[in-house]
């Protein structure tokens, strides 16, 4: 068994790449972009996201009492770029998942570049991430954060 | 990429091992037994259950109607015996499926050897496939096929 196949393979059913939104007034362009990686599973299933933390070497696994699962996640922009992001890249995701994993690795370099506190590649990375996880809910339309954008003429 | 590998991790998240019960008149026991192994995707992954059916050689796809799925599916005995069980002894799952796949070869192997036909053994498959899917529906109770096979007198 190669361990790391597996892992693209559990990915491929079970892992997430999202790009997330927030409104924070401080920030110059209001918008905050969170890429993250996860994985949730039932709490029967815990060791699992035990094995993948320890082979990944990072981020942290939280249980919800929402939806009463464990969820490992990454969010450090650095681990994403220098572990996660290299796995996958390496041993490639098979379905469609694959696709919001292109736009997830583009996101995140734009960000560590720090292009995402320009307007105009802020926009680039709104409109990459609605096309990300089809079957998702998001918190913002993709419509919002661009009239939000509009509406300071940046 | 170790695609076996990959193939396991996959199942942990997306497959499904189950045993279901059909009532059959025409059978001395009245209770027919079919196992499957099955991986349903939505149309947009259809390309990995093509790689997947290649990959074991067997079974078949099928386009359901109800839920826009497509479902890779192996029900041939002679099948699961040969060639999926096999594949699930040397790359284990890690996940709680793993006891699904524990239960689900044991009941596959008393049916090769037509157990099944006999009352005692067929109570204990009927109690073994109900420890099995923990989250998934049953069309029929363990409690109400045990109550058929009582009313046998068998």
């Amino acid at each position: 068994m190669d361990f790391a196949s597996y892992i693209t393979g559990f990915v491929d059913g079970e892992g997430c790449f999202s790009i997330s939104f927030s409104l924070r007034d401080k920030l110059k362009l209001k918008i905050e972009v969170r890429p993250s990686f996860s994985i949730s599973q039932h709490k029967r299933n815990l060791e699992i996201l035990k094995k993948i933390n320890e082979f990944f070497g990072c981020g942290g696994i939280r249980f919800s009492n929402r939806d009463q699962n464990y969820k490992y996640e990454v969010r450090s922009l650095n681990e994403l770029i220098h572990k996660i992001i290299p796995h996958f890249e390496k041993y490639s995701l098979k379905t469609s998942k694959s696709r919001d994993f292109m736009a997830f690795t583009k996101i995140c370099h734009l960000v560590f570049q720090m292009k995402h506190l320009n307007a105009k590649h802020l926009r680039d990375i709104i409109i990459l991430a609605n096309t990300m996880n089809e079957s998702g809910k998001r918190k913002y339309q993709a419509a919002k954060l661009l009239s939000i954008l509009d509406k300071m003429k940046v």
